[in-house]
């Protein structure tokens, strides 16, 4: 009888959990639902402010404009974290051509971030297509030295998360041009890694091995990749050329910060929750999606937390990381300090693959015990709201680096949907009209449910 | 040790059909992401058809268009289903403003579909706004009579499945204006079923009462109804006065014709599973997500099954239904003649709530048992495309005859993310451009792995 009590008792105890959870999860989605501020925070940071490299004037406008954001939200900390950054600059708008005997067909191009310019008369050379790093090696110096390399790898459509497509197709981009100027090829163009059809140069980040050769890189539409492929094909005799001509350069690294807000937790003040995104954005467009999306959520978590009076027992932090394009250096100087502070961090939850309509979280190295814990005591209660997926995965660039330096801490990805996000990625499309307000401000509750659970229990299961 | 492998012998034949099925699945979703032909088709149905209102020429275009596509697959049978229609027409472009003194403010405005005309020269009337149909009755005649009812009951934005938010809110649409007559309004204005705040007229059927006083009724996009509701509060002496005049008339009915595509199953030739949409449109955009998306994954359902060379048991049916919009007479019509020919119906599919990324299926009218049965079985095969949400919950309007008609039959909603629908339905800008390539044939090939798991396994668990 005691015992069929105590079990009762138990039972009891944790329905009422689940039913305060379910009405505290509620308020937080009803409160970024009705009374949402990232979507016109976003507007701000997209219209008012726009491209914001790196070492950018933009960049710096962001930070002193976000910083005062927090500020008016009257988190207890804001702060800036000073860290220096890559200066990348683009120059001049590039220019392309696929030479066709007398013709010249004009290609859509983008210069890939970090890469060095042409010669200022552009260089002109003979095509050589591959379509994967294997291709490349399997054609060598002979082959390559001498010619302009076409990575033309597609973005296989069969990937049902975008995500695996691009890491596939992208190695292309990271490490192609490297890989290449190894082999004697004067420049690299890649095939814009996306699954769409269209005249957008997507650009990104490439990556020279460490003291190689540099050769000028850049990515072009996928609709000019696919005609580039089909002359190559059909004129054997004389080949068409390609022209390039970028005026990109690699300046003086920057003073640049991570900006940060800080709610502090009522029972543990040392002990961490991050919650973040990143500032930086490509130079093309507004970095609406990328990341402007994220780092507009990741405050609105804490605003959403204190405006619906929850007081968190951890600290929450939401953290704008600067230089997550082209360097890192923010999310590597965020764990750095973290170290050197000797912080407690319990978890950290990236927001950086779009605003879109969250699907759930994935937990970077969590066992399937501990994987099986947490569905078995949160999937529920995301359910409602369609958010919870709650699977092993990756988390994020910028919180990446605190796996080294924080070892016990929980690195989580936020999932949304991610059908759209490589349409528009590092090209001009990347605007605030392509953000939906309702999947923005969704994703944002949903991470501030995520938050509150883990505060609320953590994740020693 | 016979039961042992007895026990064993069954799990690794459950275990081989699991794998076979997921073999299957994974082909339907390969031939639909790498050969897919259903954004090409609905490319041409929005940009060379465009809108397709019941009785329209677009109409009768988009059904002779529909069954040479049909033809041009080699389908088993392909043929037309005759149907009377409503024909009701827009006529030239409304106009409406709100009269503030000397100063005229236009207002985007749309005639309600089936709506009547307003006086040559329109109608200028006070304005008497509600929230609701019980704040229209609260008034009653003497606060009515001889003004225009202004219904300005905003979406909520509070629901998760902003369906929910649309049937709630919708309901000021479909029943009002009939309900404003009978206490002697002269006219009405809808705000638009939106979450969205932007400029566009959403327009949608009204219904009258049978033998009631039918007034003219109309859309405003929802800013314009914040602004006319924010003046009428401002300017109490003398309130703003408001004026609109529209042209739309119901023409004698209309013949028309659901297509109908049909591969014939190898055992049960006379036992259908059907899929469809509707192939009607409002007449102001091209009528993509609604319903162009829905017809052209129906067909790619057939499509795919064929490219893929399963042979299904069944017959399965991709029906286009028309005048799903301003009337439902398809749907009743292939639910009459489905009764009439004494055939035996398994399930049901309608896809009617955009080509956004799949997320699961409601079942109509499920036992918990069933649908326990049906998660058991096969939600693990959907779960890789992240299409297993397989709830209870509504089908569509045009299956629904079929509940009346063919009682054992199965009716069944595909259902994709919610979030954006609202935004662009029944508005100008429900073109081709809002459809996203990948995520209209994720859902088409979401629905073929459901139609082959009910042709292989049926539903009665």
């Amino acid at each position: 009888m005691k015992k069929a009590l105590l079990f009762f008792a138990l039972l009891f105890s944790v329905t009422c959990i689940q039913a305060q959870d379910s009405v505290q999860i509620r308020k937080f989605y009803d409160e970024a639902l009705v009374n949402g501020q990232c979507y016109e925070n976003l507007r701000y940071l997209c219209k008012k402010i726009g491209q914001r490299l790196s070492g950018s004037a933009g960049a710096q406008r962001s930070v002193e404009w976000s910083k005062k954001l927090m500020d008016s939200y009257g988190f207890d900390k804001v702060y800036l974290q000073e860290v220096m950054v890559p200066h990348w600059v683009r120059g001049a708008k590039e220019q392309a051509y696929i030479i066709d005997g007398k013709n010249k067909i004009s290609v859509p191009v983008a210069a890939l971030g970090m890469s060095v310019a042409t010669p200022k008369a552009g260089i002109t050379a003979n095509i050589v297509e591959v379509k994967s790093l294997k291709e490349l090696d399997a054609l060598g110096e002979s082959g390559i030295k001498g010619k302009i390399v076409f990575f033309n790898g597609p973005f296989d459509p069969r990937y049902i998360e975008t995500g695996e497509g691009y890491g596939a197709a992208g190695i292309q981009r990271f490490a192609g041009p490297s890989a290449a100027a190894k082999y004697g090829a004067v420049g690299a163009i890649v095939r814009s890694i996306t699954p769409a059809l269209d005249n957008y140069p997507h650009t990104g980040g490439t990556v020279y091995a460490e003291g190689g050769r540099k050769i000028p890189a850049a990515a072009i539409s996928t609709l000019a990749a696919n005609k580039l492929s089909s002359m190559l094909k059909m004129r054997k005799f004389p080949q068409p050329k390609f022209f390039f001509k970028q005026n990109c350069q690699t300046l003086p690294d920057a003073k640049s910060y991570n900006v940060i807000g800080e709610i502090t937790g009522s029972q543990n003040p040392t002990s961490f929750i991050t919650v973040g995104g990143h500032l930086d954005s490509w130079d093309l467009a507004e970095g609406a999606h990328d990341d402007g999306t994220g780092v507009m959520q990741s405050v609105e978590v804490l605003r959403v937390i204190k405006a619906t009076g929850y007081k968190p027992k951890n600290s929450i932090r939401a953290v704008f990381f600067m230089n997550e394009e082209n360097g890192h250096k923010g999310g590597l100087k965020y764990a750095e300090i973290a170290a050197a502070n000797k912080e407690t961090h319990i978890a950290a939850i990236e927001t950086d693959e779009g605003g879109f309509t969250p699907r759930g979280f994935s937990f970077d190295g969590a066992s399937p015990k501990l994987l099986k814990a947490i569905n078995k005591n949160w999937k529920a209660l995301l359910e409602p709201y369609e958010a919870d997926r709650l699977v092993a995965g990756g988390s994020g660039t910028d919180i990446e680096p605190l796996k080294e330096t924080v070892p016990s801490i929980m690195l989580i990805g936020f999932r949304p949907d991610s059908q759209r996000y490589f349409d528009i990625h590092h090209t001009p499309n990347d605007v605030f009209e392509n953000v939906n307000k309702r999947e923005l401000e969704l994703g944002a509750a949903s991470i501030t449910a995520l938050v509150y659970l883990i505060d609320r229990y953590g994740l020693n299961f």
